[in-house]
Parts: structure tokens; sequence; C-alpha cells
């Protein structure tokens, strides 16, 4: 694939009580145009994830609203797919750029949760999965709860282990001013934390937060830059209950295996990853389905650093990942693309990972049913 | 462009209060894959269209949610633009096909909107406008009945005009099993009507209603069929308050002028079409901003029965249109392929275009903030 990310922007993440969605995106889309010296006239589709703005927000239209608020009036459309709309979004406008019928395309992941009452979003939140879940009153630490307690069961992985992902994630973060916690926690502080969904406690969720991020991507020729070597969707079985396999999310290995065949490139060539910890369980379920480790195998390399900053890597949710960083559904899954793309350009500070040139972000959907992968390469 | 159109299919659109999304789409997609031999394991991705799910139905994974309930762990998408969600995720399916990565994809357009108060539903519907045109209260049928009320002004068109374009359309529809109202109606009949948003009466408006619609499209090389010859998608401001015109849609224009450009087709080799007859006054918008005929020109031509079977041509929404074919939101722009597909195949029975060979689909979002267009052709 010959796609060139020229450049990408993340909104500070959190609750942003006077911010709208139009000033959150036309923040990020006026840096993402600015970095890449590039007016919006060149812009031939717009591409927007988003999952809430039905449910909370009443807007039914929302890739022509953000074209009419940019002044732009191209092909738009927004992409849904839950939690996974961000790297839907993007996917789309991979397809869209591989087409031939847009050259340079402009994605934008967006979200704004926090003017509701927490009711109201944990409602609306349970949009992503089955029937038979929200009839049942389940919520999504509850189906998480019960991925990890498998989990415990199957691997031996305690609570313990799953601290220590909150632990790496919130020192990330204390080192950039976008993520919304940015700052360390303890694995005392971790197990202490209030009861959420035994085993999960407050600080091994992520939380509901407002944000947008924007990419712009061309399939124009560049000498040097980041390219998207792949980018590939799998879904699974909405509900856990109709799932053959629950040790892990079988969408995510789909995905990454596709991913991996088709770029040519494997697990042990990743130098940071962005991973869907959506629950500190879920970055060691990512971390076994994408094939970095054995399954079994992760909680240990976590807790040995391996994957902190200044381990031997793959380096992992360097952002703050959705645990410390923030995830603001639809653009969850843009941001994270934003982050690898800024590592890959040497230009992510103090959180640089030395010398990373391929990348791998990964986005979830619901409990799992969609899984979305995307390689990066630096050439 | 290289992608046939393999089958497709569309349900009895209407209300239908025992029957579910689920039903709905399975049985669609069970006529699709049955016409065309195909093996649901030859689906390669999923678009779907669809507006509502998440403010009527909750649901806000429905990619996931289908390709579950068809077996299928591909990609599997939402794609969302008010009513133009069913062309978007037809254009999304072509970008998807034509990107290399897919060789064989579904596209399912569906629409649950009967289960739900009257007040609900057009409170959802609204979805589809600006912030401004819901906060002063204002509904698609007023929004429509500006837009009639500006084209009478500037072109002398009447309520017998409007009239014209549903007795027409119920013609078609009276052709059909499948159509919400499959029976005439006299201009009489239209014009003592009762009122809606004057002035548009009651049968110029089309029907909230339950209703799904399938196509299955391959590059896989064959020797006949029905191929895209042209998908394109255009925006435009989405309140009447910001357009720059108002005398017809420019969306619209923009989108057909790019598809017969990309094709090579003129206005004049399009056999049969289906436009966007929300309201009767948009099929007059939607031929001119097309460029079947001159401004003010059609309100004659439809009157005089050039577009009506048997005239002229081209002739248009021979499945009744949304008027009296039924306007189940995100099942619309399938259906509208799904009924030019059977055309040029020559299968449309009592319907029937003669010979036809060329057609083009026109598939607005709101009041025109989206317009899709596709163009498909015989060989």
């Amino acid at each position: 694939m010959n796609i060139t990310i020229l450049s990408g922007a993340t909104s500070k993440c959190g609750e942003q009580w006077g911010v709208s969605p139009r000033t959150l995106v036309g923040d990020v889309v006026k840096t993402t145009l600015a970095d890449a010296q590039i007016a919006s006239s060149s812009i031939d589709a717009l591409f927007i994830g988003n999952m809430l703005s039905s449910s909370l927000g009443s807007q039914d239209h929302l890739g022509a609203f953000f074209a009419d608020e940019l002044g732009l009036s191209v092909s738009a459309v927004k992409v849904e797919g839950a939690c996974a709309s961000g790297g839907l979004a993007l996917h789309a406008a991979v397809l869209g750029l591989l087409s031939g019928m847009y050259k340079t395309v402009l994605v934008v992941g967006v979200e704004k949760m926090t003017d509701h009452k927490p009711e109201e979003v944990a409602r609306a939140l349970m949009g992503a999965g089955s029937d038979e879940e929200r009839e049942a009153g389940a919520t999504f630490p509850g189906l998480y709860a019960l991925l990890a307690r498998i989990h415990m069961n199957t691997y031996g992985t305690t609570e313990e282990d799953m601290a220590a992902v909150s632990v790496k994630n919130h020192f990330h973060a204390s080192l950039t001013s976008h993520a919304q916690f940015p700052f360390p926690v303890t694995i005392a502080q971790v197990l202490s934390s209030p009861p959420i969904a035994t085993p999960l406690k407050l600080l091994d969720c992520s939380p509901i937060g407002d944000g947008a991020a924007a990419v712009l991507l061309t399939t124009k020729p560049k000498r040097h830059g980041v390219v998207i070597a792949a980018s590939t969707v799998s879904t699974d079985a909405l509900g856990l209950h109709r799932r053959s396999v629950l040790t892990g999310l079988s969408a995510t290995t789909r995905a990454a295996q596709k991913a991996f065949s088709l770029s040519g490139i494997a697990p042990a060539d990743i130098a940071v990853a962005e991973v869907h910890d959506c629950f500190s369980i879920a970055e060691i379920l990512a971390m076994e389905d994408i094939g970095f480790f054995k399954k079994g195998k992760v909680a240990a390399s976590i807790r040995e650093g391996i994957t902190t900053l200044g381990g031997s890597g793959p380096i992992v949710n360097t952002s703050g990942g959705l645990k410390a960083g923030g995830h603001p559904i639809g653009a969850t899954g843009v941001k994270q693309v934003v982050e690898l793309f800024v590592q890959l350009s040497g230009k992510a500070g103090k959180r640089q990972v030395k010398d990373a040139r391929v990348a791998l972000a990964h986005n979830v959907g619901g409990s799992g049913a969609t899984a979305v992968i995307h390689i990066l390469k630096k050439y």
C-alpha cells in the first residue's frame, strides 16, 4: 500500500464541559492541516468515526455536519462500530485511497460524552453489546470482569498483573500533556481503588471523556514519512455467550494475522504499539491475541517492564492508552494512530521510543465483536 | 469500474409490527445469496446502511450485529448519513471493491421505524437536520415545504405539478407487490388530502416504514450482467439557512456531474432512474439537479407522462419511489439499486422498462446535505 500519513493531531481528553464537538474537531483539523501545510480544498473525502452522536447528541448526519463545519462539499460519511468506530473510519479511508477515487482524505474521530448523566452514558455505551446482555443488565466492566476471571482461572493471571498494566499506562501518560490522567499510580493504589466489577477496580478501567483526533492521508508520492502498511478488520459474535473462545478475542487474532500476512511484517518487528486497554485485562488479551507473547506469558512481561518505555519492547501504549490517555470512544482508534505517527516521526519528546520504525494500532468494539489493526512503517 | 451486481432483494415495505430487523435482513440476504448461488462464506466484507438503530433501537454496533446474525466473521461496518445511509453504504462497498482488498461484498440497508410512537420517530428523523432547525422545531415536511414554496415562486410550479409526481409513483407502485402503497391515486385525491406543511399534503409525503434491501457485488470477472459504472457522493450545508442555492440541491448537481464525467454517460443515456422523492417536490428538484430536464421544465414532462412507464423516458421511480414504494430510511438507497438491477436484468414484470440498458439511482440525506449517485449499466 502506498498511503502516507501527512499529519495528525489529538485534543486533550477528558471532561470538557464548555467545549462543543464543533470546537474539538475544528481544533484538531486546524492543527492537522497546518502541520501538513495543506489547504482544506485539497481534501477529497471526509471519514468520521463516532459512536454516540445519535444516542447522546441527536445528530444522525455527522458526515455532512462536519463537512459543513469545515467548509467542505466533498464525500463525507460517518462510520460506526461501537468503540472501534475510529479504527473503522480509518479503514474506510484506506479503502477510499486504495480505490483510486480519492487522493487525499481526512479522518476524524470524535466523541462528546460528559454532557450527560452517567446512567445515560452507561446505557448508551451498552449499544455496543448484544440484546441479551442489555436485557440481563450487563455493563462493559461486568463483561470484561468475566473475561478477566476466565483468564485468571486458565492462566493464573492475578489482580496484581492487571494492576501492572494500569501502572505502566499511567506512567506513560505522566509524560504527555494530552492525557486525561497525566500522573503515575502504584500497584497498591490500583489494588485498593474501589471495586467496579470484581476483579476489576476503578483503576483497572478506562474513563469516560470528550475528545477528538484527526489524521490526513494521501496516496500522492512522498520521499519520506510514515506509511500505512496494513489495515484490517475482523468481527466475532456480539455477545460473550455466543463466542466459542473466551480466553481471548478471536476477532483480534484474525485481524492481526491478516495484517501481518498482508504487510510481511512480524510481531517481533513492532517497536511500539497502541492496544485497546479499555480495561487492564484487555491489554493482556490484546498482547496475546496479536501474537506479541504466548498465551499466559504477557503478565510477566508487563511486570518486568518489557513493554514500558525503556524496556526491550514492543513498548505499549506510550500515549497512556485508553486507561490513562483517555477513551473518547469514536476518537480512540484515530488517536492511537496519531500517537504512533508521532512516535515514528521521532517527535514524541519525553515518551519517544528510540529508533521506532514499525508500529501497530489495535482498536476494539464492545467486548471484542469488532477488531481493527493498522500497521505503520517509517520509510 | 469492474464491479458486477450479482443479485439483490428488497423486503415488503411498511408497518411490520411482528418482524424484527434480524428477520427483515435475514430474509433479503437469504434471497440475495440464493439468487447468486453463492455461499455466505464467499463474502469478504459487509456494509450496513442504517440511520436509526441507535436512537430507536439502542444498538450501536450494527456491523458486528449483522455479521454475527449472518454467521460471518469478516470486516463489517455501519455507514450512516441520514436518509442517504443506504447509498453511502453502497459507495463504501464500491471503495472496498476498487481497493482490491475485498472481492465479493454484501451491502445491506435496513430500518425499523414503526415500533415507536410517531413523535419519537419524528424527533429521531430530525437527527438528519441541523441544530438550528431542531431548535426551531422544524420537521422535514416543513423544510421541504419551504423548498417547494421557493420553486413555486421561482418557476411557477403548482400544487397540481407536485401532485402529478405522487400520481405517477402510485401508478408504478400499483404494479409491484413489494410497494408500501400498491394502489393508484388521482390528482384530486392528492390535492384534497390533509395538509401536512402547506403546500405539501399527506399524499405529497413518503411514509414511515420498516424494510430491508441487499445487494451482492463482486469484482470477479463475469461475461454478462449489470455493472456499477459510477458511484459518487457530495455534501452541502446541513441547514437550509446556510445554503447559497435554494432552488435545487447543489449536492445532487455536484454528485451527478461527477458521476456522468467518470462514467462517460450522459443524462440522455439513462433509460430508467430511481430518484429520492421523499416529498413530491423532491422528485422535481432531483430531475432538474441531475440534469434530465432544464430548471422549471420538469413539471410539464411529468404531467405529460414522459417519465411514466410507457413514456419516452427516462422512466422514473418504477418501484413506486419513496412516496409509494416506501422509505425505510437506511434501506432506501439500496432498495433503489435493487429495483434498477431488476430493470436492467429484464425481470421487472409488469413494470419493466423496455430495452433498459443504463440506469441511475439518486439518494439524498436530510434536506440535501448529502447526495449519492450510482449509475448502472447492462453489458
